[in-house]
């Protein structure tokens, strides 16, 4: 892993092949919005699928897709031939998440030659008006073949 | 709350309707296993709308049952009327979440008057092999009308 | 707590005065370094008192100085005559702690009626080179008499 | 690492040796209580150099003495030669820390080739009344040269 820039010039293909394997992504309606070297959102539409028992989407979902962006925020930055494994993550949740539509923002803060340590966010947009919901702090880790 | 016994008698039935009420439950085929004082199980077969890239169940989604069943272990020990909320969670993933049916435990550690700290544990059941795949450790909040 | 400005005009010598208090501070030779709405740096140097078995700052000291800054950012926005109390926290450790000096930063990322949360960092200074060590997110709770 | 049993019979004088090496455990008074595989203790009593502004153990060194814990208790299952690396942790706090001594304990819940998760408690005694007062969920990392 280098901090700075990939060193797979075809991060994204590989991203996005990984993000279509996932079965959970399609259930709950989640695509991948933006892959960059070291930052990834995906982007959530509200469904009922996804709710807790008030309507809200349900924390478990928030933190599904901001482990999700942050994972491949990481991997964007791990060789070809890598696989990316979570090691751990802890979200703090801010508001109720509400809203018509959720993004979450995964960024990498520094990756190390095995582990790498994201930050993420969750962002509802409800009626033109954004609010933080979740933040996110989590480790990640490269499996090189 | 109370840390030792439930001040609601009808705290399994509270619970049940309000897992009832959440969507998310029923979009990945989960269900209340066992509802006790300040103990909730959630059990989970494995199917491909719960998956990650490999064909294992996706590290949100054990996120999502483990926290589910801390929110309502929580919730067993708030009074009648009252709302539970999730502060935060942190989860260490031990093993590829590999099986066809898993089960989370949420435990109360201790129960204060507006905070209650949870234990959570996933467990996969792999043709007869029962392995602990996550750890988990949150705060619930109750929110009383 | 009001999310942007503080209640408590007299804020800043509120902390000092609590700050001054904590035996913990004197012991490892940290000081107050910045007060300010929602913002607190502690600063720390190095000496062989704080050391773990390489001679780097310890992983709980840089534990300690984050969560003060952190607890004191939140403390800011705190009403007069209120306690703030650490309800948890999480933190990564990012490089070794090597230097001749250390500041942590603690900021408020949402203070809420009972809880706030807050982003914490802890900078290494070697030699004229800053380095990110350790990032924190954590839990904040304000106790109003 | 092995998950059950120390492959390095020597474990406890390795241990010992770090521990004397560390500062910190000097300044604040601290001991190594118990060595065992895969479990460590360390022993606190209280003095005015560990406190907070209310006269209890500071939250950072709670953390100090969970961490140092954790960290061990890892070690005892990582090879010769090696050493170990704090990857992250999260505490949470429960009660005060009010008392004439603490004592934390340190397990290995799953030790891996590179990564070990534990689990730490801190336990409070005062007057013959014994409270957990922090309960801590960490990744260690083991470098083997």
């Amino acid at each position: 892993m280098n901090q700075t820039s990939p060193s797979d010039p075809d991060f994204e293909s590989r991203i996005r092949a990984s993000f279509d394997q996932q079965g959970v992504m399609k259930t709950i309606g989640a695509h991948l919005a933006q892959v960059s070297p070291g930052e990834v959102r995906i982007e959530l539409p509200w469904s009922k699928a996804v709710t807790q028992q008030h309507g809200f989407v349900h924390a478990g979902i928030l933190s599904t897709i901001a482990d999700n962006a942050c994972g491949y925020a990481a991997y964007t930055l791990m060789p070809a031939g890598s696989e990316v494994l979570g090691v751990e993550n802890k979200i703090n949740f801010l508001a109720p998440a509400k809203g018509e539509r959720f993004v979450s923002v995964g960024r990498v803060i520094k990756a190390g030659r095995t582990l790498a340590v994201c930050s993420g966010e969750v962002w509802a947009y409800d009626n033109g008006k954004e609010t933080l919901v979740a933040v996110m702090q989590t480790t990640m880790m490269a499996l090189v073949k």
